[in-house]
């Protein structure tokens, strides 16, 4: 899409997209977004988070309105669709509801803050939103040692005014768009689907306890090779998630000490990711990994220890709406595909507040947060259809 | 012993026992060597790669000489016995023999540099007496950017004549008591051993290059995760060695790209190092584990590079001295424990030009290159008589 591309040269760093949460590349791109709001004639301002909101209302000027929309933060040398593509998309569903004279106004919110990269904080912007803005965050500070107030402040606005950014009781839904970041479409050889939950997610650590040894005078036997033990327990990760429906989990960090050839390994941390849109099913994933890390480490005479760093309940999407996206992707010919969100998204926070829906896009190659990030136009083309037979179906259900 | 404890304080770094090649506290190692084998009446030099040298020259006057000795330079933050202990015996193996009006002369050497330390080159001492001095370690360079060549200088000493440092035809062989470095000995409930071979050695890494992708979004069947094929490997390198007799092999370093909880690794490195005793066996044990590896790299459609960094043979000691040493064992009334050293040691070095035999002494705790290294006294008592009935011995052979 043209518009993505105009959007990723507006970054930090040229030659790759880095654009941080309220950094100076995000004012041209307000300055974008607004312009193309008011041809659509969109009243448009920016909240005190950072977020551009464009408001359309229809005709007969109902109170109630729709909210669309998704992030137009980067992580480093991203790709130029994740995020920045669904608010591209919701501004064409815009142009579509004029034609049909939608009956409800529609809000397109950008949103400044998803990724998390500059306070270390993700979905600023959708809490704001969503009314679960937690003012503690103002102190987190950037690499450079500002704070999240002197930011807001630094960007022309007032952190005393957050409150008013978020979402009031006419907001009937909010509708995400986004690329899907993984390869299960495109492996499918189709092009959209409605997204039925986004993952619940745990993270640990485990820190498998040994005694580093000299590689050449220590017998086998003799050993307690922490990595030995890492990498039995790392094979059983991988059968335990190949072996049940729906779920991933992942050891992506490997710390060994210390970390020389000639040296029995005498103690390893791991990480572990595990996530599954039913919370019940991950947890007992969490359980069998841990029994499994415990006797591991029993039998190798090695002691196990572990920290948990997150566990996120899983987040269901609502369940009319999406039945409205599944339909309008039956309407216009496609396949039907329902699956869940592996990764986090703005519809997750936005969920916790209102009926909340949202509509993947394939990504050639399963690529994401990577400069060979695409979108193919024919699925973006595929996304403008459904758009406009979900807005006839939400019509419809409203009048 | 007293003496090695006097010796750790000559280092380095106050509160470390630290020695490498050449620095000043070598000075004061020498001075204290000097002293105790002037005492013993031995003519003491130091030849031109700093390895103090100390000839007992027996009544009888025969031409024929034993060497022995150890190495004087140590590991950063190391014990006081890998390699003093073996000089300080030797010292103590003289006196005896001055009792048994032993009927050959002895040369006791101090050997300068055996751990590779200072200028990433092992074993530069014994090399020089072995006449396998390669000149053009003369232009390795410290962490300080000094030469060999300069180092040797700034010692006093004179670079051009180290091939005055090659033992000449009198040598008959040469002996070398060292701590074993491992927990064997102790395992077993043992003092000594009569090491029959030093093990040959295979380093190699090995890259797994699979393909980054979200932990979240990428399910598991279309994954091509390099650690978790690597972690696959490693258990097969474990279990290779713990069915082979003999075998060691340690995956002792692990580098995984990207390294974060929430990817899937792309890219995953990990060294191997392999010994044995008998080349065929090590060298069937490393086609075997490159099979394993590129097989399982196969199975999961990934790539498998390897480096080979080493490929050092094995070194058998000499079988009749080593008997000699068994016999001595047995005739203190000891358990014979004959075992292969699983660490390389200057005996290596010397074996390739004289004879050479090796008696290990119990390392409590299996511990070495570290500030808990230690010898009972009990050993060094045995390690005592060992020598009185080995020189014995030899002095019955030679007459």
């Amino acid at each position: 899409m043209v518009e993505c591309g105009r959007i990723a040269t507006m970054t930090e760093e040229p030659g790759r997209i880095t654009r941080r949460f309220l950094t100076p590349p995000v004012h041209a791109v307000h300055d974008y977004l607004r312009a193309r709001m008011q041809e659509l004639g969109m009243q448009v301002h920016v909240d005190a988070v950072g977020n551009l909101r464009g408001l359309w209302q229809t005709e007969d000027a109902g109170g109630k309105r729709l909210v669309m929309g998704s992030h137009i933060d980067t992580v480093p040398d991203a790709g130029a669709y994740d995020g920045v593509l669904g608010v591209v998309i919701a501004l064409e569903w815009v142009r579509i509801a004029k034609e049909l004279k939608f009956p409800v106004n529609i809000e397109v919110i950008a949103f400044s803050e998803e990724e998390g990269v500059r306070f270390g904080v993700p979905f600023i912007g959708s809490r704001a939103v969503a009314g679960r803005f937690d003012e503690d965050i103002l102190e987190a500070k950037d690499s450079d040692g500002v704070t999240l107030e002197s930011a807001i402040r630094a960007f022309g606005l007032d952190p005393g005014q957050i409150g008013k950014a978020e979402l009031d009781k006419d907001a009937v839904g909010f509708v995400e768009v986004h690329i899907e970041q993984g390869p299960v479409l495109e492996s499918e050889g189709l092009s959209l689907a409605a997204v039925t939950a986004i993952v619940g997610q745990t993270r640990l650590t485990f820190e498998f306890i040994g005694h580093a040894n000299h590689a050449g005078t220590t017998p086998m036997r003799l050993r307690r090779d922490a990595l030995a033990a890492a990498a039995e327990w790392i094979t059983k990760v991988e059968a335990l998630a190949l072996a049940t429906d729906g779920l991933v989990a992942t050891v992506g960090k490997v710390v060994v000490e210390p970390n020389a050839g000639n040296v029995v390994p005498g103690v390893v941390k791991v990480s572990l990711d595990v996530r599954h849109a039913q919370d019940s099913a991950r947890k007992q994933a969490i359980e069998k990994l841990i029994e499994s890390a415990e006797a591991i480490a029993a039998r190798r005479s090695l002691t196990v220890k572990r920290t948990r760093q997150m566990d996120q309940p899983a987040v269901p999407m609502d369940e009319r709406l999406t039945s409205f996206l599944a339909d309008a992707i039956e309407a216009v010919g496609l396949p039907l595909k329902m699956m869940t969100s592996g990764a986090g998204h703005d519809a997750m926070v936005m969920a916790a507040r209102v009926p909340t829906a949202m509509l993947f896009l394939r990504s050639p190659g399963g690529i994401s947060h990577h400069p060979d990030e695409a979108v193919l136009e024919e699925d973006v083309e595929a996304s403008l259809g459904v758009g406009r037979k979900f807005l006839e179906r939400l019509a419809a259900e409203i009048r």
